[in-house]
């Protein structure tokens, strides 16, 4: 018989199929048995009239508990009342196991406690529902820079040296060296960008921060492009367009899943460009009008970030920081030294920091300057300043966090949620 | 004016466009210069006529070094001699840079020379070639399994425990606690399929194996599918099916790229499914034919594979091995309990295993007595067996070897030069 799954049941209209998953919840009315059977890609009403069983078949319906596995046969029927449009008439059911009693009940538990059974919590409904919406902006991430012409470089993970102090790296022993696990690809991606004009790289970074927030993750994903010849108002449309792209196509690509996170999608589908350009000193004075303590030079924090947000619809892109609070590859900008040529984009709704980018310092001299000034070992750069040597050039890039973004447009407000199997400060299992 | 990507040249023909790149190479001739330009999509000529340009322009000409940073702008004219098809007849030329003089010349480099300057390395036409059949195989793999309804779900990269022995595991402190970086996400897809249906991952796996051989990387690539309800045959049938599927859309988009890498696609074009399937029993048959000693029992090493897969044009699917040699999860045959249901994929030309996978344990009681039996700490794995006592299925999965297969559609024998920024033993820079 058609193995069908439930998510291409329309195709089997009037027709017997087998569906192979596991019982979800139960009710019983009389001669009936109505069965929630999900099989991952959905989840499908499963109804057994006494009538048309066995005897056997039907007794099994009352021993079923939550999760047991099962194949249940049927005829799929029209059903208007199912959001799915369909339901199965059952003719036959055989168990795989039946489940011992599952933890996880519709009862209310604990974050921890699910944390703890997060290999089972991930079969509730809606933690794989934000799963899928995290593939689809993955996806359409990949999408949207292998449409532009990117080439995919991969970034190493592991890092020879500790370019910015060792405090926020994980360290291991690597056959007697010592080598970190990368914060960031972006320094390799600026040589890959002078081999490929425009590369992107995509995977896990790390940071050994003990902040217990709910914007911070031990272990998260970031996609990084990083192009040459490119300004930082390129940088900018290039993130604008980036953010307006994927946020499109997981409106297009996940309305089902938007619809089970109860997702307010009026507020995404405002998400068009141009996101609006503020400068840092510009974001301050909006800060103080607030009313709100803020000592001008200082980086903004969660609270800073989400009042000047507040104010805009749509993502808004904070350009022209303090040169001093940021990183010594940064550009300097020609027309005010003491501000680099970066930009950090804040997504709405108390997201904050989603993108953090800029145009990178392409003369070798100022460079080698800032190394020595941040007092980082300039033997371990040498590489990274042959690129100021054998054609520099200026060049752009930016990192996307992909669990924030997650967060943001599924609306769950902590990254816990937005990755299988999170890794924080108190959290390296299960 | 209109800034054109070589790769898009065709569309800008008898048009004036800048390209903006590096200069690759160049020879002169009488009042003609000819300039290779790259841009990181591809290589043009252009061509300097004394007549066309402002006398400086001309002169800059002989003063451009290797990998010098220009701007060129000129007509885009139809020229047959060209790969390309077309040439640049230049109108203006602005350096950027002049570049110092470029470690990488025409003349024979030592591969440790190579390897120390790899961040400049990536920039010659054949390293940069196989990063770009290396993005259309991991495109096609994302794109196969994403058409076939599975979910992307992301592996973690620290792991509590030290699951099967910590001798080829990195370690590192993770707050006061050990964590162990990933060596397969397999036991975590477990989890996702049972949450899914059909789950895959696709990230960095890592070994600390004192191995130097033309195989080993200690960071590397795996793309992992694990699906709820399927069996040994039905990963046999996947496998085969995904890696057919791979090669043919390497052929069909990386012709100009296999040109460059003078692959011989003939080779290729002979991947077409159904792929041989033989047991362990008969794999060990052909190796003693062939008069090699191998004794009954042992696993493969990278002499016997090639002796194996050398009576065959396609991948082969081998099956059953001794679950003597084969991890505790691995199911046994109920025909013969002394073999495993798992299969390994060995690619043709020496290339060797490029796919490991199988049936998993999916019996509670049998998978606790193989923890025990392999004097694992069984604490370690509650989670694991867990996935048993909630509605148990049969279920399979595999990983590829992203590296090993570039290698093998490349041509390139060795894994180092498959990735942008390989980690082997000795080579942890740049």
């Amino acid at each position: 018989m058609q193995i069908a799954r439930i998510i291409e049941i329309s195709k089997f209209k009037d027709q017997e199929v087998t569906i192979q998953g596991w019982l979800y919840n139960k009710r019983s009315s009389g001669k009936l048995r109505f069965l929630q059977i999900r099989d991952g890609s959905g989840t499908i009403q499963a109804v057994v009239f006494k009538g048309d069983v066995s005897d056997p078949v039907f007794q099994v319906c009352d021993e079923l508990t939550q999760e047991s596995s099962v194949v249940v046969s049927g005829i799929v029927a029209a059903d208007k009342r199912s959001s799915l449009g369909f339901e199965l008439q059952v003719r036959d059911i055989q168990i795989q196991q039946i489940a011992k009693e599952y933890p996880i009940s519709p009862k209310e538990h604990g974050t921890a406690f699910l944390m703890d059974h997060r290999h089972l919590w991930l079969r509730s409904s809606k933690q794989h529902t934000i799963l899928k919406v995290r593939h689809a902006l993955i996806r359409a991430s990949r999408d949207f820079f292998d449409g532009q012409g990117f080439t995919l470089v991969d970034a190493p993970i592991f890092t020879p040296a500790a370019c910015e102090g060792t405090t926020t790296l994980f360290e291991t022993d690597y056959f007697g060296e010592k080598a970190y696990l990368t914060q960031s690809g972006q320094l390799y991606m600026e040589a890959a960008a002078m081999a490929v004009g425009k590369a992107y790289c995509f995977g896990p970074t790390f940071r050994a921060e003990k902040s217990k927030t709910r914007r911070h993750l031990t272990e998260f994903w970031m996609i990084e492009p990083e192009v040459a010849y490119m300004d930082l108002d390129g940088d900018m449309d290039l993130a604008e367009n980036f953010v307006a792209f994927i946020v499109q196509r997981v409106l297009e690509s996940c309305q089902e899943e938007l619809k089970v996170l109860e997702r307010d999608i009026t507020i995404l589908e405002k998400i068009k460009t141009p996101f609006p350009r503020i400068s840092y000193d510009e974001a301050v004075k909006i800060i103080h009008d607030k009313g709100l303590e803020f000592e001008y030079g200082n980086d903004f924090g969660a609270p800073d970030e989400t009042a000047i947000s507040e104010n805009f619809d749509t993502p808004i892109l904070v350009h022209r920081y303090p040169a001093a609070i940021k990183a010594f590859y940064m550009k300097k900008d020609p027309a005010d030294q003491t501000k680099a040529l970066c930009v950090d984009m804040l997504a709405p709704e108390g997201v904050g920091e989603i993108i953090g980018g800029g145009q990178r310092e392409d003369d070798l001299d100022v460079l080698l300057a800032g190394i020595k000034k941040h007092n980082l070992p300039v033997e371990a750069f040498n590489w990274y300043l042959d690129l100021r040597k054998y054609g520099s050039v200026p060049h752009s890039g930016f990192g996307l966090g992909i669990e924030r973004t997650v967060g943001w447009i599924t609306g769950i407000t902590h990254v816990r949620e937005t990755i299988p199997f999170p890794r924080m400060m108190q959290r390296l299992t299960p």
